[in-house]
């Protein structure tokens, strides 16, 4: 399915801090909060609503879910132990009259159902923050269900 | 008890997104990020410490908690399989100088320790953010242990 | 350890609020959202990139990690209950330039891997945030595993 959408899935890149990329527990698996980092290793940076259109919002988001999937794949070693997406946490950075931060993380959910259809629904929090490490566009961490 | 408070459940408003209300996993279901929909299927808006005072926040939060309550029925069939609230996380639309999360965020939870007695204390976070969907007054998700 | 780190773990300070320190199901204990009180009972306050600095950041981060762990042993009665640290929350009280939450939300995490070595390396997400209650610095919470 990731090569039927054309994606090819990055490196997982080193945490920003002293922590580990995902935690498992019985059969929940806790990822670190990502954000969007490209091809190149740069991160999209900026404020929604004042650098940053929803449109670029919602690919950053989309970014960003793509290196969670590397994470998963990295600590499952397959997407095929993946049953189901639990909950995503999303944190948009935000200018503090910008109001469409679904519109943005629907780059996220979108992509997760694209790859995993039904198991790919997953509950959601998506809010605004006024700032985000390295000045990310967003910041991204999810609960996931193994089988 | 809903009756003996006065509080009939509304119907469950669609989710703003690509993302379902509720995701449960053994014991545990995980809700969604909501806000203050009101009877008439309007949000109450706008920040704190500048346009919603505690109070209004307050009556924010207990709207908020009424429209949770209304998606673990509709999940759950029935409020008696609810064995516990476990965790509850709360976004406030803040002022950068509103200091009062914890006075607005009360009104969420003192319903559900009106509502569940023992059963509905919680563990909590709540902190403010400087810009939600659609404006909503504050955002809150929770999880509950089911029986 | 605790002495090894000249630590004297704090009495736990009541709830700001009308939620509980911790609540455990299972073997998840989740903790609620504290803040850096010190010896003296005073927040450490303020916003980082204008009233703090990261090494002032850190050091409150340290101090919310110590009174976590204060939470933990009074909760589990000893810390040898402890099986491993799993999920970090942190929210930085953020000027909307400041970037580096992780430098101030690793004073938290490089506390939790002294005294816990590798049971202490856990997933994290560090955000900025506009207000917090109190204006204390940072707000932090966690996800722990018990035996």
């Amino acid at each position: 399915m990731l090569k039927k959408l054309g994606i090819q899935l990055p490196e997982v890149s080193p945490a920003i801090g002293n922590y580990v990329d995902a935690q498992q527990v019985g059969k929940f698996i806790f990822l670190s909060g990502r954000g969007p980092r490209n091809e190149c290793g740069d991160y999209i940076k900026g404020k929604l609503g004042v650098e940053l259109t929803v449109k670029e919002g919602y690919y950053a988001a989309r970014i960003t879910a793509i290196n969670q999937i590397a994470v998963l794949r990295k600590e499952l070693g397959s997407l095929d132990k993946i049953k189901r997406i639990v909950k995503v946490n999303a944190y948009v950075n935000s200018a503090p009259f910008f109001y469409d931060q679904p519109g943005v993380v629907n780059g996220f959910s979108d992509l997760l159902v694209a790859l995993f259809g039904k198991s790919g629904r997953h509950a959601r929090t998506a809010v605004g923050v006024n700032a985000l490490p390295l000045n990310m566009a967003l910041e991204v961490e999810m609960i996931v269900e193994v089988k």
